[in-house]
């Protein structure tokens, strides 16, 4: 069986949204940043990256957000996540999730992880204060030119929709001026009423056993 | 036909050498960020990121390396550039794809591009002073455990090749220390071997006309 490791609150969360909408047999297992799990020996061992998420299956494991929601997408083609066997359409959606993980989440984690790029904690400062606008201006290009609506890629739900949810989690704590981006906001509602994402957030915020 | 609007020296190469690997008709078309071509209407109109790769295609525009590189290899299968019909496969692609744009390429955008994430020149130039030691770690990852030889993915050349080849033409300009590398450097001049990769470098590097 499919076992996705997470951290609640991260960008995990879109694969966790993808496993569900797939209707897939998986096993979520929760970790914490504040016990460093990640960091510890048995987790490296699965990603030696020391993030989250990583899918192990049968055939080996997977990390990296886009890897994965491609790989759900592929493996669960009834589920019409991503339209696999049409390469420029399929494309499009890798175009989009590539945006997400490499200029829409580095954006933010400037703000939370100063420290992958620098030592010095006044250039960690100058990171946190600029990280509000430069995630808006990520933003801004999803708002005006980016989501087709009423999902990302037009008439259907696809994984790009469970990535934008996941990333849209974090403007507030980013500082980002939420009356410039309605559409990325009125996605996140419409996205936050599927009963696959309340699902995944219910499981991932649920008390810890 | 198939339009590739490349600047030399950046990302764009992976790109423009899957497509002469996979034996496509395209034109390539040189731009120059001295000549700020990324940032006229003509370009924004076609990337409003004002970035390159973009590819046109006949069914529209593609953005972002790994993305265009996913096009490619499913576009023209016969070149075997990714096993695009084995979903864990072709994830275990997207997922060094993945890693080489949102953690190799970001660690080196710190040295050139410091002012997308801050404006403090002191920030700055801390990013430059970390870069070498943060392309390295990156690096260090491939070099130990991703790169399986002779080619990323094992015994057969895939668009995980050209893209790393791309990124690893930076390693001395960004000051990492090439001795502890030696797989990788390997890896790159086995690749710097290819007809197709050497035709692209050609065009690239040629006189403007």
């Amino acid at each position: 069986m499919l076992k996705l490791y997470y951290v609640p609150h991260t960008c995990a969360l879109a694969s966790h949204i993808a496993l569900e909408e797939a209707g897939a047999q998986y096993e979520a297992i929760r970790m914490s940043f504040q016990d460093e799990d990640q960091k510890k020996p048995g987790y490296l061992a699965i990603n030696p990256k020391g993030r989250v998420p990583a899918l192990v299956t049968d055939k080996g494991i997977l990390t990296e957000t886009p890897a994965i929601l491609a790989y759900v997408a592929q493996c669960y083609p009834e589920a019409r996540l991503a339209l696999v066997h049409d390469p420029f359409l399929f494309a499009r959606a890798q175009e989009f999730n590539s945006y997400l993980c490499s200029t829409v989440h580095v954006a933010h984690a400037h703000r939370m992880r100063g420290t992958r790029w620098v030592d010095d904690p006044g250039a960690i400062r100058e990171m946190q204060r600029c990280a509000p606008l430069r995630v808006a201006d990520a933003f801004a290009l999803i708002e005006s030119r980016m989501l087709e609506g009423p999902w990302v890629m037009g008439r259907d739900f696809t994984i790009c929709d469970a990535y934008l949810f996941t990333l849209a989690q974090w403007l507030e704590a980013d500082g980002v001026d939420l009356s410039k981006l309605p559409r990325v906001l009125e996605h996140r509602a419409r996205v936050a009423k599927r009963p696959a994402v309340m699902r995944a957030l219910a499981e991932e915020l649920a008390p810890a056993a």
